[in-house]
């Protein structure tokens, strides 16, 4: 699977307008995404254990998207075949007073993913460029002193933000970022889906309906965001996300990718170990 | 007081040669350092209270050192009349199991103050450049993929934490950074006197005797740290040691003017808040 499309280049402009969030690259047909996933998954429990036992990297995957592009659902589909043990999700809603009395990325810095484990972030520092940028009463709230929320607090943002990931990929960390990139059409479907069908109620918010009529403002916060954070050790992935087999699958796929590019491998056992797991045995048959 | 000859000025080389531990300033006697220091002691209570209240700010104390340079006392003597719900110590030692599964920073972030709050780092992540550099069994025991652990190794960890203190000044929480510069003459009298005076010994390590064999390594460790880390925005203070009253009146001092600089207030209550006490006095007064 070529995944250069679905890159925001560093370095370069980005046009949101100019990724169609229908595409489906080479699949043809559902069905044929939906063995590719397959396939995929099942690479990717196996590079999990190898991770997991090397315990040297750790991944650390980024979601985030306009509401009903489908990020609960990916993190169902593609991960649910892993060890829980080695994979822990973290949503970052509305902060806690306790949140707020700190630094921005400081909810998210404390989840971190230890060595040898996956951490997926449910949205994440992220919303600090995005909804606090699409509602400043938000920036407001925040209990910064007056010098730290001047004119250059979002070039500040994305320059911490950008400082921060190449701290934790120099440090093992592979931060993999993925937007999901919904339609405002298909976000309407999907959003009827919710109200039509009494098993899908509950997803739905009335909130999410006054997030909606800021879609214009979310778009270009996003865009803004990946122009000054898609960068040569974390790049944005920009993933067409109407049709939910193609987001899934191309998840998948760069996340084995990923994993598979690192050379994993399980630890050896030397000569000196060799002859006390040796010890341990005979200690063991002679009990 | 002076505290220009305390800073290591940012771009400009440092030599800890240069410095003399036994300086004392301005002072002639002990005396008058602690007459200072008590007035300090006093302005910095008022000062935390409002702190406090204001609760914008963060400060952080980084407090590095060789052994028996009295960081311990420091803290137990300047800081003892603040309230400790706004004063937190952390003493960072040997990195457990798990802040070794971590990233070298994580164990200092997750400790970081409150807003309105003093947290003092009683060692902290400048260890990574300090003991891990005179030691390299400590870097290759920690966990790091090989390609983390190359010649650059200790640039970038200078370069992440001087971006990381970047982004803490940046969002609110203040860095004030001490090194306490003891003689190697003044650390083998207080060796000598821990091991001397009975109610002292529990002070005393052997292990202290083993890292004295590395002074002159931890010393140009100190000293490349100093250069890569005195920033504008988080300068070193190089703090003569020798004598404790200097050291500890010093200390405080720089830290009093500091938060003098924030021009801290009491948060105001505006005329709508105001009514709204005098309707609880009347409700209370009627109950």
């Amino acid at each position: 699977m070529d995944h250069s499309k679905l890159i925001a280049p560093p370095g370069k402009k980005i046009k949101l307008a100019d990724s169609d969030p229908a595409y489906t690259g080479d699949f043809k047909k559902k069905k044929n995404a939906e063995e590719k996933l397959e396939e995929d998954i099942q690479q990717l429990q196996e590079l999990q254990e190898k991770f997991y036992a090397q315990d040297e990297y750790a991944l650390l995957i980024v979601l985030q998207a306009p509401d009903a592009a489908g990020k609960d659902g990916t993190i169902e589909h593609v991960m649910s075949g892993v060890n829980p043990q080695g994979c822990q999700v973290f949503s970052f809603k509305k902060p806690s007073d306790e949140e707020l009395d700190h630094d921005f990325l400081w909810r998210c810095m404390t989840r971190l993913p230890e060595r040898g484990r996956i951490g997926i972030f449910n949205r994440s520092y992220y919303e600090e460029v995005l909804i606090a940028r699409v509602h400043p009463a938000i920036l407001e709230a925040q209990k910064l002193p007056a010098d730290c929320k001047g004119p250059d607090v979002w070039q500040n943002r994305f320059e911490d933000i950008n400082n921060f990931e190449k701290y934790l990929v120099r440090n093992g960390i592979i931060v993999l970022k993925f937007f999901l990139n919904l339609s405002k059409e298909e976000q309407k479907e999907r959003f009827l889906a919710r109200l039509d069908t009494p098993e899908k109620n509950w997803k739905f918010s009335t909130a999410d309906i006054k997030e909606r009529a800021y879609w214009d403002d979310y778009q270009a916060a996003f865009e803004d965001c990946f122009n000054h954070t898609s960068t040569d050790w974390a790049p944005w992935h920009i993933i067409p996300a109407d049709h939910k087999w193609f987001s899934r699958t191309a998840i998948a796929d760069i996340i084995v990718n990923k994993l598979k590019s690192l050379n994993l491998a399980y630890p050896t056992v030397d000569d000196e170990q060799k002859a006390r797991l040796e010890e341990a045995r005979e200690a063991l048959v002679k009990e």
